[in-house]
């Protein structure tokens, strides 16, 4: 055989005067990273081999050859036999290569009426898809854990912060729940998007299309696309729908990196929140009494590497003439990066939730510290009567002389309550408990816990089969 | 009363000791940005009062007095007389502020049971959206005008290039709907997006709900939301929506950032494939025979505004915790400027693209040169039986005699061709034709004529209404 | 007169057969930011028509005519009574045309050897220069700021937390010297990348020089110029020294949001180590008891802001080819958004630092717990003889022990202590306390608070003159 | 040894109840990544050994033990026998660990007075100075080899573009000295950055110091730093330096890009300025007449990465709490990878530009078309008296009308000149010429050849010793 494969190490073709240089080879490669779409390359290449047989392009005995070929490969790779080369440039050419060592001239024939562009195009949907897949049931994962520990904290209080400041108490389950919100329209993205990544770019050949008499649908309905890509130049340069999900992974990330950041927090011993299964930490090398909460850490720092990944991609795409250009090339690792960075990431984090200890006592002590309940107490006053704005200014005042103090509001009598308003009645001391405050916020999105339970039930239908 | 809109200049509340500097004030004030707002903050004013009233929280008198007063106010802002001040902080104080000088006593109870945390949510996002469905419009228009220019070059050829090196020969209108298709993903992702921008955050309060028995189904209906949202720390503090509008902005402008450089390319006196309209160019203060597509290049260089605005806004919301800080007030300048930026460009592209003109002859003679139909030569030999790869190298060698003599393949004598295989006849001749060779790429997605025609008629079925 | 400047509304030159429209005035328009560069402009012209004069390229009366109007023009600027006209696009052609208004042919004459390419290159440097020793300066305000508080602080014992666990007591005045550290390597990165800003494009004209004797060296003196940029086409078209910039300044703002995250959460009253004086805070319009750390979280969130406009300036110059294109307008507002951004953070920043109250006490109580002298302790034991890993060991037992009995190790007996190594002697808790262990790291760089005091003198003798 | 090595699979230490899990292993573990750092962990521990000998603090025979232990470790790495276990976690352990198999006790006193969190970040500077060396002369190579080509060419002359229009002719050694400008202020970079990368910040332990009596000038000396780090806190957490290094290798590879756009666009048949060696270039495997680009479209690509990498790195930054967390275990995948694309392409553009074939005529065809020499004229009519806003309005209605029949300016005769102007004379072809053109332009920093030739002389002087 003196196909172009044995020749890679010379030069290109007959329209070459000199062989790729040794370091142009490795810095233009692709195959230590793309060898990962392998398996996606074989499925494509079948449905193609399947498509060219039905409409009399190779013959019969061809589509066998190539089956036949294919098993065998996939099994040399599935058990890591398979011989990488780096002069074969990349996953395609390295597949194809083997095929035809294997199975002579019908290994020739399966490149007929494709190009590597839409190959590539292809593979990388494939695989994407499939990670997608996964990621949904990830996420889906995380938000049942989740759903599992707000469950039993429908009832637990603490301290709810804005600007790290106390502000009102709430549930801790209602504050899961925060979570799960995120992590469900994560999941909304995922689906949105997994339909502009499902669409075949197949047959649209180098750029222009192919003289062959090629069936882009049936190829579609074998490997599962919904649609087929309507623009064959479009189809080889589009890179859309690794953008579309890298900016979807940094909505995940940073989700992650907001919880990450509670944890590590709560985790502190100044606040004390809770505490993390002892296998998710590490310890010091030189601090015997140094527990770490290194997953969530690391965890957030990752959200830097994600963000990274698609002002990567971005900056890639922008200003690129059409169709393809070897710039595209650039869009794989970032792309496997980030896939592997959301996968890792959510898989550890599903098993972590569980292992969060609950310290209630010490939330809801935070909670009786900070004046959680004044909002409740400025409420009570207009209740009875009292303008809003002047029921915040003797809150206010009743506040500053508690803080003065190192009191807390329940702690005045009602004679002290009395002198900030006349309107305070012995009843007063009911809306300044946290359970009270709580129970108050009964409506859609409150944290009141009978609203709690109401939408983990409802969160829990919202969850994809386990 | 003494009231905090006329105290801003001194102190918070009873709370505070000492008010804010004046450098503080102008550091964190949001009026002379967030008061682009002002119609939607009153729009869903309006909205929580008449909720109020029905449930009976305030009196049908109160209702009334809101409505007219924010008629008012609202004509006052439409006409520009509106009086904003920076000692009233935000767009929202001001609007208060100024209902209660005109109404009285019904201005201070329209605050009841919302906080301006779920206040601004809801206000960005009503404006949100409805920039959204103009940019929807937009998209829509760009298209049409695209679609209009491909219809008159469903069969003026240019050479499609891959690598800038010319590859096969395509149609220019097969060119342009590549950006059709581009744009037609930017309009179905606004429509995604749009799912999640178009739920209600009113009734989260600062951050817990509110003890008074509101009807947020109501606020969402009347406001035309689809959804409330179904967590009241997650809606004051989720700033997903503004990101993923962000992304789904910045592949809009990569787009635009491709055509832009095609454009450029195309209007260089080395390539003069077209001509953009005078209107659309600048020229130079020194250098009289300059005609510049300043509008394109403007645009490319858009592009990097907006990817610069997207990670402004993950970088603001990475490791934030719950629920809302005072970060979250730099999500608006980012988001106006996205907006700003993607709807200026639009209409001014969609408005520029009736104005190119094509130099076909110009774009056919590009195609003759530079060996586009070497692939149609090759597929020719293929036809006649030669092995793919065979065909490749016999086609790479004439190719390479050709080029070192500056004659393309057509110029070759037909004994020429012969000294390349013995397979060729002199049939080969309407093989090596720019029409031949476009007019057989004719499956869906190909760059036939025919098929084109027929793809624009499919995407002129999926514009929106015009 | 029938010049350029009136015709700008009708077309730019007999070059063009249609005038540009209103949209595309819009949006290629620049006065509406790059007025802020006009003082600069007039100093650049003046400094031009200076060295054109001296060159006997104008006459001496056109000279002093330039001079004359531009004085004028300057002083309607700063009186805010310059009329600013969007017809004549940027800031350039606005001065020019004012100036031809006010003094006739000499105006004409000034624009003599030089195009808009150089001059706007030449203001933006001259601009970014000044502004530039401006954060220099404040950049040494903030560090004065920090070391004051440091010097009251020298001995105040705080925990030194990684991962926000208590790894082992350090001093106030410690910790703060790490973001003096932070704040002069800023400085430093001012100084190196002044060099490069400083340099002349003024002669490179619109790309390759000017045919008239023009002297280079003398403009750069006259503006206090290092050096004149060697290469024309790189001079209009270099946007390095933005770019470098903006990379300085997203670290000023990096250290700003790891300061602001510390004050923060010392202000949390989980932790309660500060307060911040009520003028750098705001409250809250429903809960009367916040007092929220606005300055801190808001320029924690301006971090964002810078990251993303390098982000812009990365993009924009991406794959840009030489030499000036009308991308490069697009550099102005991100650069010039920076700068104020940093401008202002610094100057709040270096106002708030005299204003944190320190809670000693607090801080303290919290070294207190924690066991932040274990280390301290396998020390202790290295030193009587114990192999580090052994001592280590023998620690995590006893930290053990006192997590679960909620105690710190120096409230174990000497009984208790000697049952994890007989090695203990009653000389044991002197080691425990906080002020033996920060005392014993007496090193360059060390917490000991001799140490604290030598770098106080060290960090003082390096600030700028006040 | 039951020391904490063999215990990673099981617990951290007695602190701990159970051992991390697997997938928490792999998650947080970083020596597959960190290895590449061993020869720097060992010279910084023998340095680091060498002192804790001189100060007392261990034996001679220790440091003798343990330069004998670390010179087989070395030789076991480089020769790839060395057994990396995950299970170490990272360099750092495994090494240490492998050391105490070796030697025994001494091993085990290496670590005393240090910390992994200081080891971590002297290893990564030493190993980044190293590679700021080796870009630096890379830089040097590369700025050589543009200079030899731009020696050949300081005479050759093509049309310099704005807005890719023809603008005025220059020389092409003109054009490639703007690129050696870039790559000069690249290195300059460079040399600054190294001086805050070259500080030692061993002896700050985990975050405060050591109670030994460490001798932190002695190990700067011996392992060549220029200061030591003068905080503890800030030496463990800072990782400005990394940020720095991304900062200015994105821009280097910035200016490759732009760089890579020019020679894909001058290589496109449309332009046909050069021809790059084969041995750079790949071929299509279908289309058999493709020649492309690959090096430089590649490269342009990679500016993603290294823009992504940045903004990683600061994401990863923004708002930590001082001093370490794990968070910062993220900085090393970035800065590596942006290194070794750096190296990489520098190698490969510096092996690239000797290879570049110039085709001098076709530059000289493209400079005579586009009315290149249309300042010249305006110049020229300005000399004789015309002012120069009418000049330039006389030269653009040639402009039109020589634009309309398709000819130049120095085709039109001498009568249809002075239609436009009486005062042109016979003297005007003179000027009309490329070559007049370009040698009018003798200043500093212009294209005149005497001017490049002065130029290249000048940028020689500045080149690294090679």
């Amino acid at each position: 055989m003196t196909s172009q494969f044995s020749k890679k190490g010379e030069a290109w073709s007959a329209r070459f005067s000199e062989p790729v240089s040794d370091l142009v080879k490795r810095y233009t490669a692709s195959v230590f990273f793309d060898k990962r779409l392998a398996l996606f390359d074989i499925e494509g290449s079948l449905a193609h081999a399947d498509m060219l047989a039905a409409q009399g392009i190779i013959g019969a005995q061809d589509l066998a050859d190539i089956q036949r070929g294919m098993t065998q490969i996939r099994g040399e790779i599935e058990r890591g036999e398979f011989d990488w080369q780096l002069d074969l440039e990349d996953v395609h050419l390295n597949i194809e290569a083997r095929l035809t060592s294997l199975i002579g001239d019908a290994g020739k024939r399966l490149h007929t009426g494709r190009s590597r562009n839409d190959q590539v195009a292809t593979d990388i949907r494939l695989w994407l898809r499939s990670e997608i897949d996964q990621i949904g049931a990830l996420l889906g994962n995380l938000r049942r854990a989740l759903l599992d520990l707000a469950a039993q904290h429908s009832a637990t209080i603490l301290p709810g912060f804005t600007h790290l400041q106390v502000a009102q108490p709430v549930t801790f389950g209602h504050h899961l729940l925060a979570y799960v919100e995120m992590f469900s329209r994560d999941a909304e993205r995922m689906v949105d998007l997994r339909r502009r990544v499902n669409r075949l770019p197949l047959g649209a050949a180098a750029l222009a299309g192919t003289s062959y008499p090629i069936d882009r649908e049936r190829v579609a309905k074998t490997l599962g696309f919904d649609e087929v890509c309507s623009n064959s130049l479009d189809a080889v340069s589009d890179r859309d729908f690794a953008i579309e999900f890298c900016a979807a992974a940094a909505l995940v990330m940073t989700h992650v990196s907001r919880f990450s950041e509670e944890l590590v927090l709560w985790m502190s011993p100044r606040v004390g929140f809770i505490d993390l299964a002892d296998r998710f930490c590490t310890g010091s090398s030189i601090m015997p009494q140094k527990k770490n909460p290194d997953v969530p850490e690391l965890a957030r720092g990752k959200t830097g590497r994600v963000n990274g990944h698609l002002i990567a991609l971005l900056t890639l795409m922008k200003g690129q003439p059409l169709a393809y250009n070897k710039d595209n090339q650039e869009d794989k690792e970032p792309l496997f990066d980030t896939v592997d960075t959301v996968v890792d990431t959510l898989r550890i984090f599903a098993d972590m939730v569980p292992g969060i200890s609950v310290r209630a006592e010490a939330m809801r002590n935070a909670a009786l510290q900070g004046f959680s309940t004044a909002t409740d107490l400025a409420d009570y006053l207009v209740k009875k009567g009292l303008p809003f704005r002047d029921a915040h200014e003797a809150v206010a005042h009743a506040v500053r002389i508690c803080s003065d103090r190192g009191i807390d509001l329940a702690d005045l009598s009602l004679a002290e309550l009395q002198a900030f308003s006349p309107l305070v009645t012995d009843d007063v001391f009911g809306f300044l408990t946290l359970e009270g405050s709580v129970a108050s916020r009964n409506h859609i999105g409150g944290t009141a816990p009978a609203q709690v339970e109401r939408a983990i039930a409802a969160a829990r239908a919202k969850l994809p089969p386990q």
